[in-house]
């Protein structure tokens, strides 16, 4: 190493040390002669002094510089306690410019106020800032507990490949050309899903593996072209099997990384539960405020709005002293999210109730309202009505909002639960609202519950699965299934999907293959390793976590990528010969 | 857990104890009215005895089964010392079938005789046999180990994206067409170089990664489109330090995982040394046997195909006693190579020369040769003329071949070393042999050696790099280099491979940007980690330890990726869209 020591590790018991150190010049100040330094290493800062004014005149922000010295305890009253290092400095009587450095686009120390694409093409002067390389740190450190937990409960790392075959997820896959092969293409895979399901049959019992995953979806703020998964699948299992493995995994990493201990087990939801009180399959439950079902309540009402399949309302305390404009947003804000708007009352001082709904209502209906919702004077109640599974999302999108609106949400908070039992098909509808079939809620893997294993395809609508998600914060972290293990079930499932025999050998035809070879029972989990990330650092954007993410539309401002590509590549690649077989591809 | 006990793990101990054992039908063995199955699963294997036949009569090989019954020590005579469970049988009361098996395409047991393809496309299979599962835990373990050490070294693990810009390596770039960005193109990175000399420009210091990486190669016997690499770069650092912890990394796999202690510190051979000893930059070690240089013994010649910049020799003990047809396979082989032949002499039991190049020598020559080259009667000794480098390239690649054919390598000895000062350039030839230019010997870069580091660009064909290769067994598992951090010193580097600003620019100008900023003296070294697990495992090919890999011409037998894609895909991925600045492309 070209340094004896890194600056950040200095302390009074070096004072009278000859030192070298090396990195980047943070923050400099001159005092009449003297002219002090912040040297930042990846280790933390050390300050340097230097008497002679001319040896750091030329020392600019963000120089790379090595200093040799020696290290003193620092006069009295010139110590920094917030500093690990604060009561030594080095008295350098060499200084050496290892590399120069541009003026920066945006400044290292302190924070910083420029807009995201700027600080992503500069990622690398980005990650000299000490929250965002805390975060790369943070990240490292919890993949290795990763590594650690799931090796003390005997899994095996196993890399499967990523130019592989189309994986059939619901998004879109990335396509690879193949230049020896031409016309024909590689997808990148979605996840790993059918890979794992092979190493299950191929009696590997345990697996897992932090896969990097794509999917080509169209940009959301917090969706990423490539992501990754810690990815997991066991055989011979039952759900609880993988829950305890899956709570294991959680728990250290939260209390290796965060340092809190989550209390176990950790509690299950029904997906049923979850949307009635929630209006959501990933409810935040670090605050109250469930919604109520008001449909029994409404069922013999007049109102026509309130006419519906079902009626449910949630409380917003204090929300009747909105202003008009305030309540009138509610309304954009229910249209943006596809509804026609968000009826509401508000609880006036007296108990009586104003907004336009109120006057629709009969006497009775009025009378009751309030104590029925749980609301108070002065608070606003919100209604949704219209098929359950919408209204309900309505209503759990009001509710989050509410609880950021009314500083509900303890952010320091912890809320972990399991929501189980979810639906393994939901109706599938088109344009006009009718139900055209059905589309499973997971995958088509997922096992039905035992209850439902012989005659879920005559109750498609009822049939609950063995499947399991966890959630944190209103985050949906992991989610997996006890899988489909015998052919014969298997069928029935794409019958319910109206998939045709043809079109399940199309898709799913090497998997189905292996399972005619004795497959074991098993099921397993995925968990978003960037969402988990970003919960353990504290960040609000899984862009927090991730070292070199992309912009919106997948644009990357530090590469410039994607290009163009030559017409040479393009010939080379085989891109535009178009095989005689064409319509028959993956 | 559907079960109780893992198999392989039943004791004498647990004699008496009721059991639930579920896996695989190994074995059957029927012995009147007495049945006896293997039970294998990821453990091992255990006994299992059937009373009544009936139970058993169904079960064929690879069923997947739970069975219930009690353990009891088998009858004395029938123990199988072979195996950790010999002591024992388990007593079936229960048995359940949880999944049939088709008739299978080959055994799992014992040996298998069938051609890789099939074994690839019913990898499912191939995996359940014991000595490649064995190779998916021993990379898991590896794995394992990488990231104990690295993490024991400070190194943080940092991900590195995959959906990225073309990185200038020499092969040829996988391409992704981008939807949301039609007619532009991702690449998938061949190596995360320019991403973790960013990192180090972002004082991260010390980073790796187990990095997957895709080289768009023709296919070779023994390459995959898709690969692993242990990639590490560190700041700061001189060459001794790179090759410190590459030590640590080395030995502690080897020692964890192969059970050797690799003698430290690995001895260092020049690359000059390496090519003019053994004729390769990755000697193997495992045996002697180096090349003599003859050309100051021929420079007074008057055979016209010793009269070369270059004359070396081998010898190949005992080889005089070839037949013609041997010998002349020597020179198909040769031909096959490149080469248009390989010279001879036969040193006759009675020391006189015979073969067809014995006639065309001096006496003088003859006289002393087979003493010049060490050459005992009843040897061969083969030579090269012409340029030094193919020269000895030819008797490297001959000396490995007789290594090989006359028993000289050592299957189970470990022979390491560094192959250090590789030239920072070497010549660049058109068809007709002319040098037109240089091109770098590993990547533009490579810091040039200290004494060179001020007029390299004077005499390109000297200077030497601060570059290091690691050898094991004649496989280069790993290599690295002190990069460039000093605009200046990159600036003629290119100048010297005839590469223009805009060039360089277009290619790496996102990494010239960073370097304005502080960039810190660094440099690293990134391992071959399919050829690693490849060495530790004892396989012969990287598909031994590559879990799902493609066959030849990157075909996958088990999904029969790549595919053609449909009309839709196509549009939809933007592919014919041909954007107007095509040419200024990446």
């Amino acid at each position: 190493m070209i340094r004896s020591h890194e600056a950040g590790t200095l302390r009074r018991e070096h004072a009278g040390q000859q030192v070298t150190l090396a990195g980047w010049v943070a923050r400099r100040r001159d005092h009449g002669g003297v002219t002090f330094i912040d040297l930042r290493d990846a280790s933390g800062v050390a300050q340097v002094v230097f008497r002679e004014e001319d040896t750091a005149h030329d020392l600019r922000s963000e120089y790379c510089v090595k200093v040799t010295g020696e290290v003193r305890v620092r006069p009295a009253g010139n110590e920094n306690p917030e500093l690990p290092t604060g009561e030594v400095e080095v008295a350098a009587t060499d200084i050496e410019v290892l590399s120069e450095s541009a003026p920066l686009p945006f400044p290292i120390e302190g924070d910083v106020n420029v807009n995201e694409e700027v600080r992503l093409k500069y990622r690398y002067l980005d990650i000299r800032r000490e929250s965002v390389a805390r975060a790369v740190r943070i990240r490292s450190e919890a993949s290795f507990v990763v590594h650690e937990v799931m090796r003390e409960h005997g899994f095996v790392n196993v890399e499967t490949p990523t130019l592989t075959r189309s994986t059939p997820e619901g998004a879109r896959d990335f396509l690879v050309p193949v230049r020896l092969r031409p016309g024909h293409w590689y997808a990148l895979p979605q996840s790993p899903q059918l890979f794992k399901q092979l190493l299950m049959v191929g009696g590997v019992e345990r697996y897992y593996q932090l896969a990097r995953c794509y999917r080509d979806e169209d940009f959301r703020a917090d969706r990423q072209p490539e992501f990754t998964q810690i990815d997991i699948e066991m055989s011979f299992v039952t759900q609880e099997d993988v829950l305890r493995v899956a709570e294991d995994l959680v728990s250290r990493l939260w209390k290796d990384i965060a340092g809190y201990e989550i209390p176990r087990p950790i509690p299950h939801l029904t997906y049923a539960e979850a949307m009635a009180r929630y209006g959501s399959d990933k409810p935040d439950l670090r605050f109250g405020l469930e919604l109520t079902d008001m449909t029994e309540y409404f069922s013999g009402t007049s109102f026509r709005v309130f006419q519906a399949p079902y009626v449910g309302a949630v409380v917003m305390p204090g929300g009747a002293s909105q202003t008009r404009k305030e309540l009138d947003a509610w309304q954009d804000w229910a249209r943006a999210r596809g509804a026609r708007g968000l009826a509401y009352v508000l609880v006036q001082q007296d108990g009586t109730l104003g907004g336009p709904v109120a006057k629709n209502l009969s006497d009775a209906e009025r009378e009751g309202l309030a104590a029925e919702v749980g609301a108070a004077p002065g608070d606003a109640v919100f209604f949704a009505a219209g098929r359950p599974q919408e209204s309900r999302e309505l209503l759990g999108a009001a509710r989050l909002e509410i609880g950021r609106r009314c500083g509900l949400i303890d952010e320091s908070a912890w809320a972990f639960a399991w929501v189980v039992d979810a639906p393994v098909f939901e109706p599938l509808y088109d344009d006009k609202g009718e139900q055209i079939g059905w589309t499973p809620v997971h995958h088509p893997f997922t096992a039905p519950k035992p209850e439902f294993a012989d005659d879920f395809q005559d109750r498609p609508g009822e049939a609950l699965a063995n499947a399991y998600d966890l959630v944190c914060n209103g985050y949906e972290i992991g989610g997996g299934s006890i899988r489909i293990h015998r052919a014969e079930m298997q069928q029935r499932v794409f019958d319910v999907l109206g998939m045709t025999k043809e079109e399940a050998e199309s898709k799913f035809g090497w998997l189905l293959e292996a399972f005619k070879y004795g497959p074991p029972p098993h099921g397993g989990i995925a968990f978003g390793w960037d969402r988990i990330v970003m919960l353990l650092a504290g960040g609000d954007s899984i862009r927090d976590v991730i070292t070199f993410p992309k912009a919106a539309s997948g644009f990357d401002p530090l590469t410039s990528a994607p290009t163009t590509i030559t017409a040479q590549q393009r010939a080379e690649a085989g891109v535009d010969v178009i095989p005689e077989e064409e319509e028959a591809g993956s």
